[in-house]
């Protein structure tokens, strides 16, 4: 058999081996061709070019040990074809949650087999060509010659059509919390030193044309392009390195130098690829290695979507159908969340997580908080969670966040403390028996909070004991936190050993039956698919930061078309009082008129939606509170009426289990005029509209709390015509009769 | 109040502050004295410098965060002296297993506070001054300024005072079984290329003239002196780096060469001490950081043992002293453990610990060893343990140590596996339920198996499952190994993390009452005392190196001088088959004659001992094994009647709870005439004294299990004269009738 392999292989490389395979509408087209030995691929749209042939491969790292696969580091070259085979699928499937009730996976695949036989090595590389794009990945079956194996690094190559606008982060191994940059792919170099945040990166971003995904593109003729991953798992999260003009110089010049903005060293078996080309940048360990590597294995998918209609980028199902079917068996237990919380009074800064300031320092097992003298402002308090549960169960949330309920929060974060939490000791004034009874009894449930401080260690070996305590009391949803500096030190957040803890944080709490929402974990790849108690991740730049200087009125029609693709956002909106200095000292405001607030609950999709204001503040606005009591949280159908990255999204969904639709807009600092029509509806139906909308004068810095409350009754085929205020936009329910 | 201190501070550095203090018996002086801000201590025994004026003090890490303790790194100088406390202490424990039944902890102490004027930092050096050396350690108490501090490095100098012999392993990050070096201090830069273990480390050595600690020495005038450190929790392992002639001209070359073999890089506020001084150096963590550390807090003791007579280097208790008293209420289930095991055979080479070569690699929880054929040679299967544990049972064994028992062992080592064990699954053919019924109901127990293959995290997460598996099945002690490089990656055996770790395991055994033997773990550090569930550790080169080409003669008659100055060791002796060729294709031999093997068990102190050869072996050598059977493992009484470094080491001990002594006598490969006179016999008292020694023409080489047993009757004031063989030694009992 070998012989036999050999005998083709040492054939075909004369040939010029290229296989090519179309989405089921024939609109997208990838070409694999193995080009004197080295394994490349392409796509087109509708014949446009939208990744030019590009380079796929791995270069491994030498080891002392794990060398059973051989020395040879080298899977980029010298590979010969063994087979190729095509194939179809079509499979509808039922999400847990999600925005339509059905999702349609529909792809036509192929699969290269290649023999490296200088080192007898096999590898397949995989391609799933769907209507709005494709995936790929780099799959290694289990052989003698590759039984582990080391990445120094992966060189995946995107090589695009043109100088495409793109909304991209800065490359960052800790932090994505960020606000989007949009410039053209050759003015990201000059761009970087005001894209990073240098206040909150643990490392300097590792290349001065690195950015993360997923990255939305747009070319000069109209394809809109986004690259990204899908079901990463036990593997490093993958930023992209742009290879532009300065590349090759600075290159040349590389020698020693430092390691922030250096471009990454290439090895001379691995020539630069062509300007305007991204390469993969696998994020490292602690000692700069990319990846362990055991056979059989496989790579996170590797995306691109396409698509001429920005809209099609917002309702791709292509991420999550690339993820592995729904790994729990009973999914009974796991439910949307509509939740408020003890959250927003401590960002703004008014309240603390903290108990007490007597102490320099605490230490876990041995500070005595029965002893020292409470700060006062303290907001996980008995009284205080007993008004939140009070407001919850008033107006039909499902839970009541409490941050600060636990120990240890007097000097938690940045101190490179291992034993920070326990996890399990509240404070003296959280009685969590009798709180948890209380909100129980008004049927509402307590949201456990883990804030890990990034020390991993300390939270596993906590875990089970804290899922233990939550099981106890009844919590069924933990939203857990990574601030901070990773311990192990040296370790990164989006390494692939964190992405391992993540799941498996996540695979322990289905154990316990609790959801879970991981707050500066990872990006998500779209393993809700597979966990569905994956209910949301921050991920990103959260409404928080409106407390800490704000972010633009473009970043919630933005965060769609990038972060939202790998699953839902925990954005924590409904901050309907807009002007943070009316009831703190923070002088901040929030970048959206109040109906943008409300708009942003159908906007941003999410099983998991916070009403993050503080309860006397939604007193204030009552009327307007009406939608964010209304809107549901699951849906039956999505509908994205307009989208423009950074422009607007319109979007009107069906909420889960009846006739009734939810209808938002948002736009960025220009405003923006929206057409709606109701084509969607049930023909013949009456239903009864109620249109939140920003007033004629509004505007997110000047006037963001005028808004209007229309009442009417609606049919198929209405349109309504709806002025977004800049920073603003709309919310509408219309309720079937 | 900081006022004040500023006050006393400006005064006190014009004087020549110097404190003195003496051990009990007046012979060991430690003086302490702030020289122009600077700490430094000297000490000297019987009027002789043992340790000439040595500096004290830190070199701190700046971090970006981990900052409220001030920017200021250096913690060497500008201090001023604000108070000196001298005590004395003397009080006797019962320690829960050990050489004998009760220890006197008698020392004078100083503790001198001092103050950073420049920073208000304070840090407290304490100093236990005993008759056969001292301790002392470092202190920060909890203080606004100095919260939290990043230890670049721990600036602890012993200036030698004299070019002395040395018993030296090099230093190393993750290994300490490599052979002992003797050579004066000026000799070891040049040896060092030969003290290395290349094949073992995971690292280059850090320095040419680093080494481990417990280092031994001898001064030309006769001064036996040790220094080690007590207590190491949460900190990393000390090593020691030489300061010699070639230290100075090599730093001053130094600018961005390799960091193997290049002296560690001084700061310039810190000159480079007179040759022939040690200072510390820590292992680091996987980013080079030595420690991250929050008030209140303290270092380890740093140790320096001292006497003009060999026989106190092994009888010392002054490394148990400085730990703390133990923190286990009920001791009741921990007890000296006599086991044989399922061990020899596999390093050997003759069986194997994997089930099936079937699998190019195996996966935990895919690979299915049901259905894969097994390779012939798994030693752990039924037949087999049954056999050993019927073989413990007739020979009064306590317990069966059974490896290779679950699954995972095919390709567990040095492959980045993560998740390579899970410690609960059985192979196929061991059934862990029948086995512990069939070994208890022969009154045996089975001791229980975990190699961690390193994979920390791994072995964490699977801990409590681990444990209660053990309690389930009535194991009630766990051998432990930490085989191959630490994961997570770049972090090392010896890091603040890791000892952090093996502690963690010792803690979390105790609440399940189990008794913990972890090999390639740290070297002890006296914990045993405060844990004594810590019942063994290998953390040197044991007896299966004479599998893998044998250890030097030598080696034993250094080990209870270095390695075993900070607890028992697993040395698993009893090789009495010392021809591996006999019975399996090892070509190697034992370095000791068959009565050396017997030895052991009295010269190599330990709660836990193996009888590590196998039934059929004991079986050839029955006469000689009864002295195994016989020996006790717990003790009321030791004395030290014969020893010197690398040459010869005789003691006597009495069995715990009885009026038996069992005598031993290990030599090096020149031989040793012994004379043993028996005053610490009861007067009046007959003992039936059966002597098993070399034969008149054994030699460890050529004629190893040439050997005499003797009986007699004994009384106190006999004196026995015994002749050891090169390589060879004796062993006997004595009953009282």
């Amino acid at each position: 058999m070998k012989h036999l392999l050999y005998l083709i292989a040492a054939l075909l490389p004369c040939m010029a081996m290229a296989q090519t395979v179309k989405s089921p509408d024939g609109n997208v087209v990838l070409t694999f061709k193995l080009d004197q030995g080295k394994p490349t691929y392409s796509m087109t749209y509708k014949g446009k070019d939208v990744v030019k042939p590009s380079r796929l491969g791995f270069e491994l790292a030498k080891d002392k040990h794990a060398s059973r696969g051989g020395d040879e580091t080298d899977l980029m070259d010298g590979f010969a074809f063994v087979r190729a085979k095509e194939s179809t699928f079509d499979e509808t499937w039922k999400p847990v949650w999600g925005e339509t009730a059905t999702i349609r996976n529909h792809y036509n695949e192929l699969a290269v087999d290649l023999l490296q036989e200088a080192t007898n090595r096999k590898m397949t590389l995989r391609f799933r060509v769907y209507d709005d794009g494709l995936g790929f990945r780099y799959e290694f079956p289990q052989q003698r010659e590759l039984n582990y194996f080391l990445i120094k690094d992966e060189h995946t190559e995107f090589a695009m059509a043109g100088d495409h606008t793109a909304w991209w982060l800065a490359g960052d191994y800790d932090t994505q919390e960020t606000e989007t940059q949009q410039t053209k792919l050759s003015e990201i170099r000059a761009r970087m030193k005001d894209a990073v945040n240098w206040g909150n990166s643990s490392v300097a971003v590792f290349s001065e044309t690195g950015v993360q995904t997923s990255l939305q593109m747009k070319s000069a003729d109209g394809l809109y392009i986004n690259i990204h991953e899908a079901a990463c798992v036990d593997y490093a999260t993958m930023h992209l390195e742009l290879v532009d003009a300065q590349t090759r110089h600075l290159s040349e010049k590389l020698s020693g130098g430092s390691n922030a903005y250096t471009p990454n060293p290439k090895p001379s078996a691995y020539p630069l690829p062509a300007p305007l080309t991204f390469v993969s940048h696998l994020t490292p360990d602690a000692t700069g290695l990319k990846g362990c590597m055991q056979t059989p294995c496989h790579t996170p998918w590797r995306t691109v979507m396409v698509s001429d209609d920005a809209r099609d980028m917002l309702s791709s199902n292509l991420i999550l159908n690339l993820n592995e079917p729904c790994k729990i068996e009973d999914t009974s237990w796991i439910h949307p969340v509509k939740y408020c919380g003890v959250w927003w009074e401590m960002i703004v800064g008014k309240s603390s997580w903290a108990y007490t300031w007597d102490y320099p320092s605490v230490h876990l097992g041995t500070t005595d908080y029965a002893r020292c003298k409470p700060n006062g402002t303290h907001a996980a308090n008995n009284a205080k969670v007993r008004q939140y549960i009070d407001f919850a169960a008033n107006n039909g949330l499902d839970e009541v966040l409490v941050e600060g309920w636990n120990i240890g929060w007097e000097d938690w974060a940045n101190m490179w403390k291992r034993d920070v939490f326990d996890f399990v000791t509240p404070y003296p004034d959280f009685d969590i028996k009798a709180l948890n009874e209380y909100a129980h009894s008004k049927g509402v449930k307590l949201l456990m909070h883990h804030e890990t401080s990034s020390s991993t260690q300390n939270y596993e070996r906590h875990l089970e004991k804290a899922y233990d305590l939550m099981n106890h009391y009844g919590y069924d949803a933990v939203k857990s936190g990574y601030v901070g500096d990773i311990i192990p030190r040296g370790d990164h957040h989006y390494s692939q050993s964190m992405n391992n803890h993540y799941l498996y944080c996540i695979q322990e709490a289905a154990k316990h039956h609790i959801m879970v929402n991981a707050h500066e974990a990872v990006r998500p790849t779209g393993l809700c698919r597979t966990w569905p108690n994956l209910v949301g991740n921050e991920s990103a730049r959260g409404t928080e930061y409106e407390a800490f200087g704000g972010s633009r009125p473009d970043h919630t029609v933005i965060l769609p078309f990038t972060r939202l693709q790998g699953g839902p956002m925990d954005y924590t909106p409904g901050i309907l009082e807009t002007q943070l200095g009316t009831w703190s000292e923070n002088k901040n405001f929030v970048h959206t008129t109040l109906v943008g607030q409300l708009a942003l609950y159908v906007t941003m999709y999410s099983p998991l939606q916070m009403a993050a204001d503080l309860p006397e503040n939604y007193a204030k606005y009552d009327d307007a509170f009406q939608f964010i009591r209304d809107v549901a949280v699951d849906w039956d159908d999505s509908r994205y009426l307009e989208a423009e990255p950074a422009d607007y999204i319109t979007v009107a969904r069906k909420a889960k289990g009846t006739d009734n639709w939810f209808i938002g807009g948002k736009c960025d600092e220009n405003g923006h005029n929206s057409v709606i029509r109701l084509d969607f509806l049930d023909k013949g139906r009456k239903y009864d509209c109620t249109i939140y909308a920003d007033a004629r004068d509004a505007h997110y810095e000047h006037n963001p709390k005028a808004y209007t409350i229309t009442r009417k009754t609606v049919k198929q085929g209405d349109v309504l015509k709806l002025r977004e205020a800049p920073g603003g936009g709309f919310a509408i329910s219309v309720i079937a009769r």
